[in-house]
């Protein structure tokens, strides 16, 4: 199913329920913090290695798909708002990172993304 | 274009840079909160209505296109490494909602959202 | 009351649970995006001013005054296993953007913000 | 230093450059969203043991600093145009947490936290 799909279905019931008038970007912006935050709450006081593990709870597993479904309805919510073809920015994003991290420099390095030593 | 292609091209580009190491669910999260927080940035001190018109401006309509892509970026890396097939937690958290906001009960209401009386 | 009772406050109670094993500071971090997650979602469908009159209602002010409290307690803590000077912390960062945003340049206006035209 | 004199040296500042208006309950969550944003960047891609390490690194610790101490001010600002003494929500937060976690009962465990088994 291609995203743009998802998104119309989304619209849908958002229409359905005159729940437009709601999902202006800045409530969107909340809500998608909202969402995140819930996920982040199914993580906080695990290890590493019961994070990984997660889905082999079948109560903690439905709540990550749940909360991750969540995430992803208030990003298609705000890319149909805003009028922004997500599938597009991605392969974009893709292509900059390509040129920003090539492989030969970037491969098995945090180094990109801290200033600590290594 | 399909979620689960978009899912791939991500998959290939961390592979090739031997990132899934980083790629665990805590990190992942992290990185979302981030890339929620940048776009929550871009949108901070606007009206809503400044909100709304954010396209209008080349300049803020690359940005917002750039930190969308890279919150859906790590929303698809999570669901990979997780092995959540997000196209069918969309639609099964639609299916939750419309049973627990029914058309009739809930149009044009934020009655849903908050203790405020109305 | 100072910041630090504060902070000493909060310790006990860790600590007389054996919890701080679990406030490093990833996982602190994670719950902070928590706590401000479910403080955005207070205000994530009220209008600019109904969210400015939120505390005129009984029930949602507990509720805002307990998320501000879980915010603040886990950026105390966050403080606290990071050995941060708050206080020092903040006054240094008013001294920071003072000099970057003179009164006479920033005085009333957005432009620090945004690339938006004003 | 009281909390309350800090939120006022934050209040001068605001005041000082009329920024007051930008100063409303959903953009100053944005805005909290948003620093605690660039705080999870600092530590995304650390393993557990290199984030407890972070304050060894001068470069790393400005920016820790730095960036507690923007989520600091506007938790404290938020506390100042929503009205909420801080200091007693805290307090009072300890209170309830105390009812909920009696030490007998919570020490050690994490299970407050999650459906994992244990």
């Amino acid at each position: 199913m291609s995203i743009s799909s998802l998104q119309q279905a989304l619209a849908r019931f958002a229409d359905a329920r005159d729940w437009g008038q709601f999902h202006d970007p800045k409530n969107l912006i909340l809500a998608l913090a909202g969402e995140v935050g819930e996920l982040a709450e199914l993580f906080q006081w695990l290890t590493p290695s019961e994070a990984k593990q997660i889905m082999n709870h079948p109560a903690s597993a439905d709540r990550v798909r749940e909360e991750l479904a969540d995430v992803l309805g208030y990003v298609l919510r705000l890319a149909t708002v805003l009028d922004v073809d997500l599938e597009r920015a991605v392969l974009a994003k893709i292509e900059i990172n390509n040129a920003k991290y090539p492989v030969e420099k970037a491969k098995g390095s945090a180094a990109k993304y801290t200033d600590l030593p290594e």
